[in-house]
């Protein structure tokens, strides 16, 4: 028999989590940066899972702006049809399937490819969507819209879909923690 | 006719409100610190107001250590038989007279006055504790025991008072707009 943390947890046992348990379930809910989940575990106790993710984006929105950038800069490239990412988070890459991204058709594959890198050229880091909730020709228009941007408004159009692929992947880490690995 | 926000606002009136009225309204509700209110608004729409609470708590948990004293810092001392304290915010003062604070016999407001002195000489930043909780007696044995802590679990302690403190202002600024003044 062995022994391990129960596959759905509520805020009040979240809350309850020491530090290193915390950081071992939630470091990855902003992508590879466990400095979030890090500070974030400070203000517990939470009384909702939607507190936690609030408390999660205010830690981000008080972070000097060169490091809300290299959160930004964390996040892979969305996958066209070359993407074979080895470096893939396993959450990046099932959000990314769960759009489509894994089986575009080549003039598609080529499009996205083209935006994207117009896109981290224009911007200096990634194009970041919440994948899961789009499919490919809704992300095909939004990237083409938001390259459109001015780079600050462009900023917080990031961190918003940042905040937004938390907030899923927060939800799926409470009740299963083989998302975690 | 006057037009002027409404009286009770909703989570989701709050996270409408433009950079300038949300800060006219909750500048206050960490003491003397605006710049929590002003980095918490950039994490809206919050679906609760709990939720812009938990993101106000993000910010200070991410703020760097001294930011966090300074708020520490920037509370009032609890106003013992002589405290009538010229500077102290309305908000402070409500909160103190809710605990009976405004009303201490002589042996009770001494001992307040000796114990708060100490503890500021230990800790370097006032005692802090969320009045609306307490009665004058409670207040006594928990400044008593808090004297006893270490340094760093000390801190902890006051950043979770500035929490509950704000949780309550935040409750009320939500509900009547002259809690703002």
């Amino acid at each position: 028999m062995t022994c391990q943390a129960p596959a759905t947890m509520d805020a009040d046992h979240v809350s309850r989590m020491d530090h290193d348990s915390f950081l071992a379930r939630f470091a990855g809910v902003f992508e590879s940066s466990p400095w979030v989940a890090r500070e974030a575990w400070r203000t517990r106790p939470w009384a909702t899972v939607a507190e936690l993710h609030a408390a999660m984006v205010g830690v981000v929105a008080a972070a000097p702006r060169e490091r809300r950038l290299e959160l930004l800069r964390a996040h892979p490239d969305l996958a066209g049809v070359d993407g074979r990412n080895p470096d893939l988070t396993r959450a990046s890459a099932s959000e990314q399937a769960a759009a489509g991204l894994d089986d575009l058709d080549v003039v598609r594959g080529r499009r996205l490819a083209a935006l994207t890198r117009e896109y981290r050229r224009r911007f200096g880091f990634p194009f970041i969507v919440c994948a899961r909730e789009h499919t490919p020709a809704s992300i095909l228009a939004h990237a083409d819209a938001r390259l459109g941007s001015a780079p600050e408004e462009e900023e917080r159009a990031a961190l918003t879909e940042v905040a937004k692929i938390a907030r899923l992947r927060l939800a799926d880490l409470v009740t299963d923690p083989e998302a975690a690995r």
